[in-house]
């Protein structure tokens, strides 16, 4: 019996819209209706046939679509975009400002839940799967402990920091999880670590000709917020080698718990990615979520919408007896 | 607001129900009811204050309990006690045999379905969690290829085979994963590995005086389907050795996946758990599938379910707006 396609749309052309782009491709399940802009449209080269529409058009494609990935930044683009799109269509976001979760939440429910669409936020890997590791672990070991470590990866605001220092042509920052304290937490300990104890940063740096290196290291070590609180190596490199071994934005890190179920019995879970791509990574989980989303509507769901609520079945193109007999 | 308490029961005291009786003890929202038992339950000596009950006596408490663990074993427990419970009260249990899933289903499904009520099946961590990663992973990223690895663990099944050769007084088979295999598919490849590449068996059996060991050691590699695919280590050694280093019931495993995004660009997704006590970690799983179970109860589901029909929220004792806040 052949299905219908779930007609989508993305919103945002950035990394991540790309990402979704290329990663539609591998889902026959999904059709690409069109691609939303807030710049001209016939200004966007993009790499699929779908036709660039203008973000202000958006209304015209209440009927011919589905479900719309989200795929603008957290900082300014989804505060506004998102409860917008909300109202008319059933969205996917990667929304990951934790300290707005909670206002973004009461914003996105409202509209979709005034318009009978579903929003289904905070969908990527952290926040999304690690969450979903987070909750899972803790929800099964009532005691334990359980830790993220993220990296090693490019951390794209911490590079984007170090570019606006004077002097500073180009820069790439990695975020490196400390291998000690990750054996400790596999090893079952549940220490408490300060932030330096954690994570180290790694940055490559590409200077201004004749700029002071010193001064610069110094900057970038002393960032408040950004840096002041870690351990920081500083590498100046060549634009070439910059160019060379620092053009991807491979990501990844590790959820670790730990717990007792008994005084003599310990138990750890672990989950962890190794990511060559972090956009293309997280554009997978937005459209398998993006499946989900679609079939909770179906079923009559609306409203906010976060990895909790979920039943893996709806990720999945496979039957449900076909999970039976193969998954299992 | 003071929730009501999930009335929860037990059905079979063995290592599995023992283990959920000891896990109850860390779950505050859940309150045992009973113990249900095919031994005369005055012979049960219990860790807990719970009354003991005979199975047959189980209908008489319909309406005294929300959800019984079934903590039978698959071969011949659970297909008969399955049903039957399931026609009663709402159920969980860790029902394993492959093969035999889908039929499992059926009955389990007729039976809940007629009784207005969930059954929830296939609970632990293989099937269960590691089936939860194997979809997760195959949903996010569909070519990628999925890999399970056992162990280092003791098999009981496998245990039990050695210790029915003559001359065996004791035994304790430890299914070990091969180390380069894992590390090629955490390296992204994708290989078609033997039985034999994949895991290897080592076996610490205690022998009778005067018992032929090079009869045993030779019994015990050439067993079908129980060793002769694998490659064997038999250590022989003293009933003490054996109550001080084997008493434990360890377990534990990895599921890793691969696949790329892009030509450029592979992810790699792991999942492994080291269990010092395979049963007091299944048991764990079950407890968070039972508060599950009656919240999808609750909210009139009814019928066969499996991992995969959960909403992750429904395992966690934290309200909706706490996962929001503290876990997304």
């Amino acid at each position: 019996m052949p299905k219908e396609k779930i007609r989508v749309a993305i919103c945002g052309y950035g990394n991540l819209g790309k990402g979704v782009e290329l990663g539609l491709l591998k889902n026959p399940d999904m059709e690409l209706v069109c691609i939303f802009t807030r710049r001209d449209p016939s200004s966007l080269k993009t790499n699929s046939n779908a036709p660039v529409v203008s973000i202000e058009e958006a209304e015209k494609w209440k009927d011919k679509i589905d479900v719309v990935f989200l795929c603008g930044g957290s900082a300014t683009d989804l505060p506004v975009q998102g409860p917008k799109f909300a109202s008319m269509f059933n969205t996917v976001c990667s929304f990951d400002t934790h300290a707005k979760a909670y206002d973004y939440y009461k914003e996105m429910n409202k509209s979709a839940i005034k318009a009978g669409k579903v929003a289904m936020t905070s969908i990527g890997w952290d926040p999304g799967l690690f969450s979903h590791m987070r909750l899972l672990i803790s929800s099964i070991l009532p005691d334990s402990k359980t830790y993220t470590f993220w990296g090693t990866g490019v951390s794209q605001g911490h590079s984007d920091a170090v570019r606006r220092i004077e002097g500073v042509k180009d820069a790439r920052q990695y975020t490196v999880p400390v291998e000690s304290a990750i054996e400790k937490v596999r090893n079952g300990e549940t220490p408490d670590f300060t932030t330096r104890e954690k994570h180290t940063r790694v940055c490559y740096v590409v200077v201004e000709e004749g700029a002071d290196k010193e001064r610069i290291e110094k900057e970038i070590k002393n960032m408040p917020n950004y840096f002041d609180e870690y351990d920081t190596t500083v590498h100046f490199i060549s634009e070439e080698e910059m160019k060379k071994n620092h053009s991807k934005l491979p990501h990844g890190g590790i959820v670790i718990g730990g717990g007792n179920t008994s005084e003599e019995n310990k138990q750890v879970v672990e989950f962890s990615l190794k990511l060559d791509s972090n956009p293309e990574f997280t554009s997978s989980v937005l459209i398998a979520y993006g499946r989900a989303t679609y079939r909770m509507w179906k079923n009559g769901e609306t409203g906010y919408k976060n990895f909790s609520d979920v039943p893996l079945k709806y990720l999945s193109p496979l039957d449900y007896e076909d999970i039976i007999k193969h998954v299992l």
